[in-house]
């Protein structure tokens, strides 16, 4: 029995429906954004790599190790993080590698792993409304402007560092990058300027973390803020590789969030019993 | 109301259920595998963080640079692979590039992702039973077993590529680390000589693919063969983000196999009534 | 060696940190929403078991069976839907069952799945605002306002069906129950004015579509339209678990969007030589 | 530019990739097995539904009651388990209802999910191999073979349950359908057998669990035993949706497995420095 209303189409549909400028492959061949793959081999960089492959273009030298300081730093923070620790429920679960990194990435979702990109958009909002000289006050006004929303500005505030340890070896690797005209040097200016202003008239600051300085090495890269998330699930899924391994090599099984002798506090109703009823 | 059969218990049960040696983080500190963060960044490459990552130490010069071959070797493939359309489908369906991420390497199982571990689990079992002398000898045992059974051997033959243009630059830069004492060339001696037993006798040879030559590089580093999934989710990632990015700036929605005017074929039951029937 | 920063606490904290309303599991006893489990077994049905399970207690037969007609509606709109797709193509890679339906569900993201929540976000909106007399000019006010910013009302208009088949069965099941005031009927009210104002001085009417149809039940059952996308999320599993099913039987390898002799077509870059460059 | 090696295929080749015996969608019509939708919605029951799905006929009443009951039977045991734990730390991190699900969902792997399918397989096993005389002796034969080698026998055993109370509830409606001719029985005596078998000789009973009992239910019903797998997903999906429910509603952010001020013990290196070396 045949599909009643598949009218007659010409072929070219098909193939133009999963139409494709990233890649190229034929007979003997792999095309990656024209470069042939064997050309590529042991000759450029898994960060150049990653550049290419989302933009089409390979970075200059400095580009691309700064893209690699930023993809070093957010590798891990550790098995308290969800993401960490769902992979490493998943590993005990007796599922492959492939699915344990897989549950991992997919809670790297707007809260978790989503401020680095609204940072990016931050920022790129003060690098196109503030001029050099009045940074400073627009990075206030933006402040004094979430801060009566009683929203947080993405990118700055720690639970858990006063001054995340990450924060002041990629900023110093812009600020060289910008001394030397590699990169625009706006993004950071915008981005210390937030700290600035954060930081003016309180007697505990409000520390840039790591989603804030990885927003402003790719914003300064010229990356898109939604590739901002894209560059971070790259980075963390090392972690989430390192720990998901540790698990499975520990052979722990269905191991959940509370060890097994414990159980979670109950808040629902007290025991009862079901009304007799007539079937539903 | 509490939990009736919480016994109380020492709270250290609690952290060490959580142990872990990849990392430790305290105010200010972010220690992986020991090394203070700050130290990391800028001075290791990304292969030399993944290394660090799952295996604890960092790689000499020649192993992180035969790892970042490799790793740069399996970005992509391609559109028609599944894990890359389902990823670009996700891409169309309003996910976060997360979501779309980890669709795609759910997707790098047994068949489509497993290959590589497959057949690092195949060296290992020939360089241990084969000595120098009669590895060939060994190697044609081993295809003529599979061939008995029907089976492929993992990481042999390609339904597209003759020569897999990715096989000659990985296995030469395995050649020379082994010729200069860095890694110990017996996986590659064990895959070519595989590489050898199946062709022989035939008119078409069998040709490595990319899980082939990938299994040696990763088996002559060392790598546990389950780690070898692992690291081709993280290349493949790479490809994953650059196509879901590329189908997200193209602004599809709801994007299927196959174009919207055509339909799959039917090959159910032709229509028919609901018998009547009292309710279930 | 120890983590520095641990203090002491009591032990509460910890099973608190995973308190639930849902359900108490202790030796010898389940209880789901207060009802000891093998009383609920045999006893009602799994959509009466849903609906305790997400709201805390059991629905009125009325009620349940128009939440078993909207779940039963919802299960399946073929192969070319990217859900069903994608975990087709996860079966062709050797995941578990498990796996495959969580590639699928995965896919039911904002503009896949979340249309019915979006719809009963507009229902809700137009109950709340619009008196009974003018819900007509209401939803006219809103049709306009969509229009003039060139957006679609989320739960009207299909690509493929000029009327739903599922719409007419679904708002008759509903239309009976305001009837006999066991649903207060506002939500359908809303609907079809919607609907009734689509229409208006166009030649081709705006189609309710399944979302805009099972919205109106959801709403008039008193889920909250986030619910929405998580009742969609349970209907489609039952077909994303038979088309998995159907592809695992079926046997295929790695399955992409389009057979084997085809090639996406390239857009890319033309083949280039890499430049020569010096070691990043 | 074009793909270079695209040969000229007749249009039918592309269909046929994604045919299918499960549904057929054309303008208006919607056929699921056949049968048209609307004549489905409010005339069977979810399971009814379920079972058409995936083995295309529609059950009879006892058996649709069955599935419902084994359905209903399997829907949470908890926030401690890893699937129902990670989907609520997924909430916690901003994803829809749809990815919190499909979080949970892919964790009920072999160990978490997988259970049922096994001991399907196992009762199969003894169903085909047992005559009824001898089916104490070969359940007794095959428990003595998986202590042999220090296996436990899929769906039997519990950490926490002396005795599941799921476990009478659906083997007593079992054993009435049995009585009446409705289903075999042979996998219900099966099942029953082993459970005696494990007791033997034993001051502590091996108790049958959850998996054991659905799978008893399952086999008397004719499924697969990999559907197994499937049919708990679907039950599952409701505990799991549930319980990501409330913590969405709750409002947490980033919630991980253990309360913020805790922190996992760390088993790793002492502080290092990082040596001194060349840019690999």
């Amino acid at each position: 029995m045949n599909t009643p209303a598949a009218t007659p189409a010409p072929l070219p549909e098909v193939s133009d429906w999963w139409a494709t400028s990233v890649s190229r492959i034929s007979p003997g061949e792999i095309l990656l954004r024209g470069y042939p793959v064997e050309q590529l081999i042991g000759q450029v960089s898994l960060p150049d790599m990653v550049w290419l492959m989302v933009r089409g273009e390979l970075p200059g030298p400095v580009q691309s190790r700064l893209l690699e300081a930023a993809l070093v730093a957010g590798v891990d923070h550790g098995p308290q993080a969800p993401s960490i620790a769902a992979a490493r429920m998943a590993a005990t679960c007796g599922l492959g590698l492939n699915n344990v990194m897989a549950t991992g990435v997919n809670l790297l979702g707007d809260v978790h792993g989503g401020a680095g990109q609204q940072c990016m958009e931050v920022l790129d909002t003060l690098v196109h409304e503030g001029g050099d000289d009045d940074l400073d006050r627009a990075a206030e006004d933006l402040v004094a402007s979430y801060r009566a929303r009683r929203r947080h500005i993405p990118g700055f505030g720690h639970r858990f560092h006063p001054r995340d340890p990450r924060r002041d070896p990629l900023l110093d690797m812009v600020a060289r990058a910008a001394d030397n005209g590699d990169v625009p040097g706006r993004a950071l200016a915008a981005g210390t300027a937030l700290e600035r202003a954060l930081a003016k008239g309180r007697s505990r600051p409000v520390p840039m973390n790591i989603d804030g300085a990885t927003a402003i090495v790719y914003s300064e890269l010229g990356f898109a803020p939604e590739l901002g998330r894209g560059l971070f699930v790259l980075s963390r899924s090392v972690g989430i590789l390192a720990h998901g391994w540790e698990e499975k090599v520990g052979g722990a099984r269905i191991k959940g969030p509370i060890p097994r002798r414990l159980l979670p506090s109950y808040e629902g109703p007290a025991p009862r019993n079901l009304p007799s009823r007539t079937a539903s």
